[in-house]
């Protein structure tokens, strides 16, 4: 269990230190908090990158901010707690090229979903500007995931994240909303119903402390907390320069499986995802089924083959279908000629004839046997 | 050079065996067309799967079938032939699978272009009942290949075969479409006018003799010819169970390349393209481009990554974005909690804000900055 002091130690560092600075982060991970703290207490100065939170120390108020989130149900999670979602620990060193990183000091959650406990979890995120097409998706495909037993993660943005965090609701699965600013506020405001729907059935999930308002760098430390948490990332749609692609870039660089929803090449929304499949090496895929199999173990939840629907001449005998094969499509043809292409005896191919005529597979004109309207219109195979 | 005994012999075997036939076609690469007919004339009986065969023998015209094909403009090309596609030699052996298979006897050709001259060859083939979605894409994908020096091959079916051939011939560029019947036939009958329009200025092209009629088994067998001439196959839309998918089945027993454009995955007449990628290992495919680039020779025709528009915070200094970055999205801050935020000094910050007020990347309030109009329209990074 992490002691009273450590925990202390690390909401103090959530104040000062922006979420995914990989110095005080990287340090806290190393040392711990109570040892980091101390060493940024005592030594200011050391590193010209730790200034600017050891500047912020003397104006922060730890317990009062403790206190005030307990008071309205927001608990800080942090490593060590049996709550820590042991998975978080994979962004360990994480960060060199996204300039943001490093495992969170602690995580401020509201809501009863305990984050060690979700089920088979799936970041569903994509475009604040999503099409109808988007939308419907990502809600449907976060419907199955959550009826399957996976809890959808998402950003609570505009768009897909909403879509996403939809349908899980609509399906009464659980579904975690990671913010970018504090988790007792609602960014964007049209979300606050949403948002304190979840606050109160699921869980709300911000890196930075209550209080923080959105910043542009507290989103890019976002997604790495989105690809973390989950098993794997879909991106519904993405135009090519989306934020949804840097949470798909960083569940690649966790080893998670990255997936993407194919669109219309010709929508924009949709084509960060289809670079993301052509050159990124993105799994496609169609449905929440889809998803299930590729992250289910080896056997589990395998999708059905997609069949269309059997045609008449599949219950056909294998020499009913030789016939049929060998009638023409439109210009009749006389029994003889029929035998001739089929490589069958004539007497043979006239009873068959007959009996595919009565289901009407083929008609009998004057000049002979021609394909009837049912088969003619499934003749390219 | 093959002699004119050899043409006669494979023009013969041509009318008495179905395309794709694999006996009649395996012994004829094996034999030669002379050696074969022989074996077929004097020993008839001795395997019961070329009765067919033998049994037509007595009843096709050859030489005459010949004369009229070549009164009316069409020549027979066979392996030896300058003209012969050598590619199709990789049909040697291929079919067991399939039920039809190997090197056709020899191809009854129509219209002026050369068949081994084929600049670049891919087969654009798809579904017949396509929806606008699909056609469009084809012939915008043709086009542009077309434009590269490609050459389109496909099937003048109803649908995407018909859009890539248009296609093609909007860029002025050659294309060939290959029958299931014979040359001399129009199918479907309302393709007619393309048809003789390919025939005059391009190539229309079919294993099957002048006159034959399109059965089932020649569309299958047909198929193998479209991948067996191409370096890659694109399937623009094709449902669950297509031939546009035997298609591509052939082509990646060829070992050419196979391709899917996606679609919305909410239409059925994608669903066969997205299995072929999700399951099949197809390539994804958005463009005509993309299409080259696959099919170039490593470093020629590459796609530049899509790139979004520039923003205006791409040309800031590092220093400026640093600021930005922790101006807040809504809420006001003062220049103290922007600098702190920042982990810059205040004058340097107050100095850097004020320039990006000018340019309205921030808006200065009474309580103090948030992002401008223009910023906060992209905050999601």
């Amino acid at each position: 269990m992490t002691s009273d002091a450590e925990r202390l130690a690390r909401a103090t560092l959530s104040l000062v230190a922006e979420p995914g600075d990989l110095r005080c982060l990287g340090l806290t991970r190393e040392l711990g908090g109570l040892r980091f703290l101390e060493f940024l207490r005592e030594q200011p100065d050391l590193r010209p990158e730790l200034t600017a939170a050891s500047g912020r120390l003397a104006a922060v108020r730890p317990e009062r901010v403790l206190e005030a989130a307990a008071r309205r149900g927001i608990r800080f999670v942090v490593p060590g707690d049996e709550e820590w979602p042991a998975s978080l620990d994979d962004l360990a060193g994480a960060g060199a090229l996204h300039a943001r990183g490093e495992v969170p000091v602690g995580l401020w959650v509201r809501g009863p979903l305990r984050l060690d406990q979700l089920g088979s979890p799936v970041a569903v995120v994509g475009s604040r500007s999503s099409t109808a097409y988007g939308d419907h998706i990502a809600s449907a495909m976060a419907a199955v995931l959550g009826a399957a037993g996976s809890t959808v993660v998402s950003g609570a943005a505009h768009g897909v994240d909403y879509a996403a965090h939809r349908g899980a609701v609509s399906a009464d699965a659980p579904t975690v909303a990671v913010l970018a600013c504090g988790v007792d506020r609602a960014y964007p405001a049209a979300h606050q119903q949403m948002l304190d729907h979840l606050a109160e059935h699921h869980a709300v999930v911000s890196e930075a402390p209550p209080g923080a308002a959105p910043f542009r760098i507290r989103f890019l430390a976002r997604n790495r907390i989105i690809a973390a948490l989950t098993r794997g990332t879909v991106v519904v749609e993405a135009a090519v320069r989306s934020g949804a692609l840097n949470t798909a870039s960083w569940a690649d660089r966790l080893h998670r499986t990255v997936m993407g929803v194919p669109g219309p090449v010709s929508s924009a929304a949709s084509a960060g995802v289809h670079e993301l499949i052509r050159v990124g090496g993105a799994a496609l895929v169609t449905s929440g089924e889809d998803v299930l199999e590729l992250l289910g173990a080896a056997g589990e939840h395998l999708v059905d083959v997609p069949r269309a629907p059997s045609r008449p001449r599949d219950r056909l005998s294998v020499r009913a279908r030789q016939v049929l094969d060998a009638v023409p499509v439109s210009a009749p043809a006389p029994t003889a000629s029929v035998a001739v292409v089929a490589g069958l005896g004539a007497d043979e191919v006239e009873r068959l004839l007959d009996a595919l005529a009565v289901d009407g597979h083929v008609e009998r004109l004057p000049s002979g046997w021609r394909l009837g309207e049912m088969a003619r219109s499934t003749i390219d195979p």
